[in-house]
């Protein structure tokens, strides 16, 4: 696919999910720049409650874009400015899904899960299960703002082109429900120690994508009990230069990891983007200050 | 203080704003059962963003019920369900509050704060800094729902009527600005095994008043890095029965731990309530599911 007029940067929101949609992309990373990427995750109904309450509970690991408006049906999101398209489809919209069963992922790089969930609107079809989904909000957003800073704050993964190290760590999430003995998991961006206030105060606006670090330095390192910060439990290694220090985030593939450890606990199956095959969603950056507030406020209005 | 026609638990929330206010009453568990009653923390308005931050990515430890709407004025908290009356003063409507400097306390138990903050609106006084304050969920609405239970589930401390025993963790809380290093407290209350899932069922929706426990089990003892169950940093020891295990929630202390934590990062007075001498807000239970959501959407429609 060749962009003679756009850029995959500039290209709409609505554009970005069709090309998902017809599964001509794959990795989103730096489509629809003025936009806000969500991960997703789509539960039973049965268990959306205890899976909304773990968001509320842990915003930072798991801060909230978005949920299916009426159980069972994949086109209407709320708050609506999250998605405004009436022929949205969270089956489709994303270039690439994962499925879990009792905790465990049992198909990876699906194009679609129009096999798997019959929606309830769709000819007349009853589906065996209400589906819910969730959109959590995703760094690629903060990624931009650290690249534009002056001078430049560029992640070291974007520098090598590799996909950015995450770690499972210890610290455990407020439980809620089903989802008990989950933990949080961090996305790590090499920084030199000087720079590290700089990095907080740019990431600090972005509550709605994770915002400003949860820990940084050597030290911090055994304190979220990571097992070897040179062998990450997901993405790629990266190399520290000298004065460099580990500088981490909560990650988006927390919701994924609170999923494994209810593990039995749930009965049907999960559905989950492929990590970095991302939603793109309507909401643009001017829209963090009043989502930092939570996604309640927006709700209100509709 | 006698009460011919009315209990302490009947009493208004005003009401008891006013007993507060004249200093008649000191401990205010027990009044106003249908409202909830708030935690304390007024900080130098160039420290509240941050600590605003600090309670959206902690709102388990730090549930916002309001803040107040213009730094330097005591009188008005926004949304305005959480105090309606026009009468209101956050220097005087709590029973006893602290002082803090530099993150350690250097007065407890004053009656009130009008020496100490000369509010701008005041006879035309200007007050050398403008205070911001800000009030978070406690723990007694919860309380109730849980004596209650049928069968009751009644805690340990009200039975023994002493203080419920509170600890130091070793739990991050997400740093949020000058706010680092900042670990969470936490309440405990004893309970036999097999009561624990209905005692995490009852407080489940209490989530603007710190919700369910976050761990629970004698194994949890040490995750939370707790130095010694039976010798609480505050609050009173309690026994335990066959079979019973420690519960525990996020704690209202939190806040004034985090002050402590910033030390000299703050420079000027912080002001708390004094633990147990709670600001008694107009909010009832059953706002708390709204509430749940943060107070975001509440604030939407003022």
């Amino acid at each position: 696919m060749t962009f003679t007029t756009q850029t995959p940067e500039t290209l709409s929101s609505q554009k970005t999910r069709l090309l998902a949609r017809q599964n001509t992309i794959t990795n989103t990373a730096g489509y629809s720049g003025a936009n806000l990427q969500a991960n997703l995750l789509i539960l039973p109904e049965k268990y959306s409650r205890d899976f909304h309450n773990l968001c509320l509970r842990n915003p930072v690991a798991c801060p909230l874009l978005g949920i299916s408006s009426i159980p069972g049906n994949p086109h209407k999101i709320s708050p609506t400015p999250c998605i405004r398209n009436s022929d949205f489809d969270i089956r489709t919209d994303c270039p690439a899904y994962r499925v879990y069963k009792h905790g465990k992922c049992i198909a990876a790089n699906k194009r679609d899960l129009l096999g798997l969930w019959s929606a309830n609107d769709v000819e007349g079809q009853q589906s065996s299960e209400n589906y819910t989904a969730f959109l959590l909000g995703c760094s690629y957003s903060f990624e931009a703002a650290l690249c534009n800073a002056i001078p430049p704050l560029t992640p070291r993964h974007q520098v090598t082109n590799t996909l950015v190290p995450m770690y499972r760590t210890s610290l455990p999430l407020s439980p809620a429900g089903i989802f008990t003995n989950a933990t949080c998991t961090v996305s790590m961006r090499p920084y030199h120690e000087s720079e590290v206030e700089r990095v907080r105060d740019i990431t600090r606006p972005y509550l709605a994508t994770h915002g400003e670090p949860i820990a940084w330095g050597w030290d911090a390192v055994k304190r979220l009990g990571i097992r070897d910060i040179h062998d990450p439990d997901f993405g790629d290694k990266v190399e520290f230069g000298d004065g460099e220090v580990p500088v981490f985030w909560a990650c988006g593939v927390t919701p994924q990891m609170a999923v494994e450890a209810a593990g039995e606990k749930i009965d049907g199956l999960v559905f989950a983007h492929e990590p970095g095959h991302m939603l793109v969603t309507d909401w643009v950056v001017e829209d963090l200050e009043r989502l930092k507030g939570g996604i309640a406020a927006f709700r209100a209005k509709i």
